[in-house]
């Protein structure tokens, strides 16, 4: 097992990517520092100091305790969600997130690739592009072949950096935009029975103590309404002045 | 160390993506049976068989010893460039290309990403879309900024997976594009004090066995020469018919 030295976390509760590095801290029980970065308003000391994309998730491992607003110099910076997935998977062998299996770590991974190809731009062109949700049920459809038959999980009942990597569009995303076509996206996928699997998965991973835990959905719910609901004005503003 | 069984990889020589995992082959002295798939003319039985998506490179792991173009049913089938580079690593951890040490994993898998979101779209939009080759240079500007100052590969003396990934843009690539614009990126590159480490990384990968082994240059030079032949007689046609 590596030594452990200090990590903070630099994240946002609204960011679902930033909640994959969360869930990973919870399931490996690990102690860190959980600093909020306010993502429309971010400290000047954030991408100089800490991440030069100047976005969450962000590590700062090693190094003297400190404030985390006043980060070392001599921490190592870290990051990109599914690479910080990783790296506590790697600093916690024993969380059991990571298969020790090669080729369950590969379909694991394999899992992750098919939904960052093939669910996530369904539902980016869905839900900011206003395309139809055709591909992203197809994604939906492609990803629930590689869910084990035995389930609740993607590798059955161990829970694994694909689970985490999930989370991110079924248990936030899909339906977090309650009128017209969310609604009936909502819809084709619950009632279709073809997605059965795929929801009692959804649900399993609703359930996960470390899921719960790191999503405030109240608080998510209150910011995206917000967020759409000037989006949404916008719109309107162009289309008027059209 | 795991225990190891068949592998059976499907590849072709003129898929820099598939390279990649023949370099981690050969880098774990693996044994495995080489099938080299015509990409222009694939075997009916590759898709169904083999990888639904029906790209190169994929593996057959497991199961009866079988020729490659009747592959068994009992194998796992497995797909993905990188994700087979991490299998070939967790196969063989003595090979040393995935390092042992989370938060240098962390960084080598970072590199990749960088490579993935930076470096790669500029080189697409160069090389495909005729874009200039700006947005290429400040990609591998910053990949550089990535390299150990020790040298000469990504993590210092010891050559990993980052630097597997890698040879994709650097060995391969760029300047297999000579007229024109392809010669002028070259020499922006080749000629810049700036450049000054990528070009000694670019000079060490060129070095390396593993690369050499799995790198046919006559063989791609040719394949692309007559690939870039036809879609310029495509412009041309293209052009004088409007």
């Amino acid at each position: 097992m590596p030594d452990k030295k200090q990590l903070t976390l630099y994240t946002a509760k609204i960011c679902p990517y930033a909640q994959r590095t969360e869930i990973a801290l919870f399931e490996a029980k690990a102690e860190y520092t959980r600093f909020e970065i306010d993502l429309s308003n971010k400290p000047s000391w954030f991408a100089p100091q800490v991440n030069p994309a100047s976005k969450v998730p962000a590590v700062a491992y090693g190094g003297p305790i400190v404030p985390p607003d006043q980060p070392s110099p001599e921490s190592v910076k870290l990051a990109e969600s599914l690479i910080l997935v990783e790296f506590v998977a790697d600093l916690y062998p024993e969380s059991g997130i990571l298969p020790s299996d090669p080729v369950e770590r590969a379909q694991a991974r394999f899992f992750i690739e098919v939904f960052n190809t093939k669910v996530a731009p369904g539902f980016v062109g869905f839900l900011l592009r206003g395309e139809s949700f055709d591909a992203l049920l197809k994604g939906l459809e492609a990803l629930q072949g590689l869910i084990s038959k035995d389930g609740p999980y993607m590798l059955g009942d161990r829970f694994s950096i694909a689970d985490i990597a999930l989370e991110t569009a079924l248990t936030n995303e899909v339906g977090a935009f309650e009128i017209g076509e969310g609604n009936k996206c909502w819809e084709a996928f619950m009632k279709d029975t073809k997605f059965e699997k795929l929801i009692k998965y959804h649900a399993a991973l609703k359930e996960r103590e470390s899921i719960k835990a790191t999503y405030d959905e109240a608080y998510i719910r209150d910011a995206y309404t917000k967020r759409f609901n000037i989006v949404r004005a916008q719109k309107k503003a162009a289309t008027t002045s059209v």
